[in-house]
């Protein structure tokens, strides 16, 4: 028996999310039985990250245990035509059995795009969130560096979360303009249940001038709990990438 | 009556091109019904560039005419909400009731989008060309210079094209690279049927060193008919802009 690491991109708009539920398809789900079809065993899959329906990743993780022949680092290969065109398995190899996505360090890197312009672009209508008031870059920035480093974030997070504790570290948040793009890139230890989408509602609440930069101070010291911007939609939220220290 | 210009965006994906036919839906009858719904005329626009099925625009133009009190520039809010979230009119105004689309000077503007990599991206499946094996940059950058100038094209374009002369003037014609995108940008004063399609076959060729750069001279100079590269798929290709002098 091997265990098998499969890094996954995929274009979430025509999935109920990552994990399997009964309402919808999901990526596990289509993953699971392409996976099952081609090693003729049972597979389930563990994911690292149960991302939401319409969100989308470059490069999600999961594991899953066989006993094929199919060499480990073959079976992106191997799957990738069992697949639907919005699923790509980008990457496999072998791990040891006890490897396990979730419950090591990591450092998770999400991008979340927003289209600032007048008008819809109708090619970018899948993987951006279109605003169409002007957003000041520099208020998004300085509102983002508040953001940076070791904190309670419970105001930033759905209160469905069943997380333990809700300190995290972010360890960079970036917000960059190209053109009529805005990209945020944020890196952290880990992210609370819709804690990126959140944060982007603030900062897009900054750079429209409806709060201060410095607000976000207070949010972050567990103050005005309530007060953040609204979740940014999902369709522009990409999972970019998964690093684990030890392997 | 007024005659109104539109400047229209779509992700032509799941549309069979820009003109009215009988097998499938196209932006054309898309953009027809909605007009005619909004002004209570029967509207038949004519448009700038019959994109085929598959191509995207940033900027196709099309106008119509109309008696209805809307304000010329108010068109496109008031169109957008009747439209699917594919298509939108990204702006509208008034034209003289002589001006024609395709019947004066104009600077047409394309890209085509190369994902250069082993790996597909989902989500670039539907705006870019996938190709996995590795393009050198430089010789298509050496390759492209070959095409600006006036020249006779006819060895790149259908044989299905209606036009009455085959030679064109191309203006600009870039390869650019950032990542895994390889981005090709063209203006001309026209292009034939299949044109950029069939120049972005033959870069490809050429950087992948299935022939030389040097080899375009001679395809262009009206030898070597036939032997161009293959017409590369419709996902990759956006109409840009077009450019009118006196308007």
């Amino acid at each position: 028996m091997k265990r098998i690491k499969l890094t996954v991109a995929y274009d979430g708009t025509d999935y109920c999310g990552w994990q399997v539920q009964p309402n919808g398809i999901t990526i596990e789900e289509v993953l699971n039985k392409a996976l099952s079809r081609l090693t003729g065993e049972e597979i389930a899959v563990t994911g690292a990250s149960r991302t939401d329906a319409g969100v989308h990743a470059e490069g999600n993780v999961a594991v899953f245990d066989t006993s094929s022949t199919i060499p480990p680092e073959r079976f992106a290969c191997a799957v990738n035509p069992l697949l639907p065109e919005d699923i790509v398995v980008v990457q496999s190899e072998e791990v040891p059995t006890d490897w396990h996505p979730r419950r090591q360090a990591s450092v998770k890197t999400y991008e979340y795009r927003i289209l600032n312009r007048e008008m819809p672009d109708p090619l970018r209508r899948r993987d951006a969130w279109h605003v169409s008031f002007p957003l000041d870059k520099e208020k998004m920035c300085l509102a983002a560096s508040y953001f940076v480093g070791e904190h309670d974030f419970r105001n930033f997070c759905n209160i469905h979360t069943g997380a333990k504790t809700t300190v995290r570290t972010v360890f960079s948040l970036d917000v960059e303009r190209a053109g009529d793009l805005i990209t945020l890139r944020i890196s952290g230890n880990g992210f609370l249940y819709n804690m990126v989408r959140i944060i982007t509602g603030t900062l897009v609440e900054a750079g429209r001038g409806f709060r201060s930069p410095e607000s976000v101070k207070e949010l972050i010291k567990g103050e005005n709990k309530g007060k953040t911007g609204a979740t940014a939609p999902p369709q522009g939220l990409v999972l970019k990438s998964i690093e684990y220290g030890g392997k």
